[in-house]
């Protein structure tokens, strides 16, 4: 499997973080978005929505979707609970981390890291999205060691990808001490190395 | 089982569709978003994240997010795909729904048809990207019948929700006519009322 990403990108973590926890075999093919590597025409074929991540099985099949794809190499796997509303409960935080959480913390962050804009320059709708976004999910883990269940399941590396830099967008992250002890918890059962995709 | 939901949101009719094609026993409790009934002390307790639809069991247990709402109804029917690659291509289309057509298909919508702004105030970039999305959803359509499978899935539900009613966001549907004959062949399948949620 060939698994195209941006090293930067929280999105590609996941399913590189994803795979290596499972021992999935892959080659890793960095792929710049800043660059425009998404949009040659050689990746719109095989993305026609010229994102990434993007993997490419050895028959040929791509699939896109950060959060499609991880849920795809974890079948079978303790990172997908085997009960059916713990299972509805983990996509329920998958599907709102792609619609209330990333497109203001991720979108902020990079603005910011990758854009150059001073924080006092982003959008007062983003800037307040994101954080009522981090105060849901703080509020989330002050009872409880993870998203779901008692382990990690594929919610909490969702979310963890932008929460553990939300500080790259203007989030402090100490206003938000579950989620900071949790983003810990999660670093660690998944061995993700300290500030991967961080600036050096 | 109570499903809280807008009759004028696409993502609460998601929810009904498929329940009532899989025939589930519910008790629709008609939420409007715009009186602010989601944003009420007794609302919030139930979805901190103040969104319907919302799905209450009969244990009081609560969930959110309509296409993780689906998914939970859908299981083990012929709504999602067996085959796991047709499933994870299932959750890429839902997915890219929540994350590059809702936000824009949905948005530009909601700001003409119930906030009154003429199409010609829109954002350029919703209206661009939500092109953008009605094209790539026509592209796909050129050359088969359903989004994944030779019969509909959740993708198709979750995607014609919005791209049905997308020329009250300023879209001209004829634009796009694979999708536009996906959208009856859709509708048929479910036995979705002509129209649901549109003006009266």
């Amino acid at each position: 499997m060939e698994i195209y990403g941006d090293s930067v990108s929280g999105n590609c973590l996941k399913v590189k973080w994803t795979a290596n926890h499972l021992g999935h075999d892959y080659l890793w093919i960095e792929t710049s978005v800043l660059n425009g590597e998404t949009r040659t025409p050689a990746f719109l074929a095989m993305n026609p929505a010229g994102q990434v991540p993007l993997i490419r099985l050895d028959d040929g099949r791509t699939l896109a979707q950060s959060n499609a794809i991880i849920t795809f190499l974890a079948e079978g796997s303790a990172l997908i609970p085997s009960d059916s509303f713990d299972r509805a409960r983990m996509f329920e935080w998958m599907f709102w981390e792609q619609y209330s959480h990333e497109p203001y913390v991720a979108v902020a962050r990079f603005q910011m890291r990758y854009l150059g804009k001073p924080a006092s320059a982003l959008e007062a709708r983003i800037v307040e999205r994101g954080k009522a976004a981090l105060a849901r999910l703080d509020a989330a883990l002050e009872s409880r060691p993870f998203l779901v269940a008692e382990a990690p399941t594929l919610a909490d590396i969702a979310l963890v990808a932008y929460s553990r830099v939300a500080d790259e967008g203007g989030f402090a992250l100490a206003d938000y001490p579950a989620m900071l002890s949790w983003i810990g918890r999660v670093e660690q059962a998944l061995k993700i190395p300290a500030r991967e995709g961080a600036p050096l």
